[in-house]
């Protein structure tokens, strides 16, 4: 049997403001980054430790995982950082409040936006700021892979070669690993090793910065799952 | 030209007590955690960025690398973590103070163990806690490569390798590189590529937390290197 755990960046300043954030790089706030330490105490208190640490390109989820390593006492592990495991990319309601966004185009919409696998948001266009294509940090991405808009379905296939090519080996090494992500980059994983239906996904719910316990059985099927209290 | 940027860690709270630290994974003091901060703000002032960051396995030279990484907001640089960066391995020595040290083996003696190339301090023995062999972070080294005491000749032996096998095709690759380390780790560094005699390297002394840019020709030789300010 093998465990990994899975945990949610902590309170971003834009969770705190009720944005769409995506791709925007926005910062913990400072109950965020409070919450992070105490996913790290937590999991000391029941002995977890890791191997080795997966996360996103985004610093939300980059301070999380360092700060819960930091109360590890294990921030000499090696950590990954890949684009895959980035949040959803919102397109162009990145940044917009979520009650404007419903005052506009009504909740019904709004709420397919944000639950429904596969309702896109309105796309960037390629001259616009928030279009990825402009930040350095994903200069090595090809256009395909740079998003205007994303579903879930489409973060899923970019979560997943991830998952699949990058943290499955090193799971098969017997390496714990820990995955510190977003809510939506997490929903889509968890789909697939759940295989959950849309609307199964539709209702799942990740708390911030709360430890997701997975275990696992030598198929890397899902035991049973729990957090961490 | 290729600029790559040494910086030794901030001040640890051993710096503090004035004690040999070695491998001991001692944490930064608080003006530690400020230097490193400064030194981002320092960086940023002059407009530098990293494609990539180089590491010990010592939490004092991660969390200052981390601190100038988020202050020049880039934290989604891969940063790689290795324990050929570590400090000197200073054997018996490591947790004792330096004045008593002094005191117990005369000013000549401690001098030389500071600052001669060739000399060992006393050596730890494979039951002493202090042993690395003992350290979870250390399991995939081979009792060939775990110190019981180490000249700088010797930290030099195990600081090459990473130098010339993972960074020298970093930069190679026209990646802008920033390596975070320790007083004795960089001067083992800086003595190959500076080809300093041991009597050179005896008097070289580098702040804590100073960005230090080298700059190189195409064969990586050193056409100049400062400090910035």
């Amino acid at each position: 049997m093998q465990k990994v755990v899975l945990i949610r960046h902590g309170e971003s300043i834009w969770n705190l403001e009720n944005r769409f954030t995506g791709w925007t790089d926005v910062d913990l706030s400072e109950e965020g980054a409070r919450q992070a330490y105490r996913a790290g105490q937590l999991l000391k208190k029941h002995d977890y430790n890791f191997d080795a640490g997966f996360t996103s390109m985004l610093k939300r989820s980059i301070k999380t995982l360092h700060y819960i390593l930091e109360e590890l006492d294990h921030l000499w592990i090696p950590v990954t950082k890949s684009w895959r495991l980035n949040e959803r990319y919102y397109g162009a309601l990145q940044g917009m409040n979520k009650d404007e966004a419903i005052a506009q185009y009504g909740i019904d919409q709004v709420h397919k936006w944000r639950r429904d696998t596969n309702e896109h948001p309105p796309v960037v266009t390629k001259d616009d700021d928030r279009y990825p294509g402009k930040d350095l940090r994903y200069r090595l991405l090809t256009e395909r892979e740079l998003p205007l808009t994303e579903n879930l379905s489409e973060t899923m296939d970019r979560v997943l070669p991830f998952w699949n090519e990058i943290i499955v080996p090193v799971i098969r090494q017997n390496q714990k690993v820990v995955i510190c992500a977003h809510g939506n980059s997490l929903r889509a994983l968890i789909k697939y090793m759940d295989n959950l239906t849309d609307e199964q996904v539709a209702d799942l719910e990740i708390p911030t910065a709360t430890p997701w316990v997975y275990e696992l059985d030598e198929g890397l099927n899902t035991i049973r799952h729990y957090y961490l209290e």
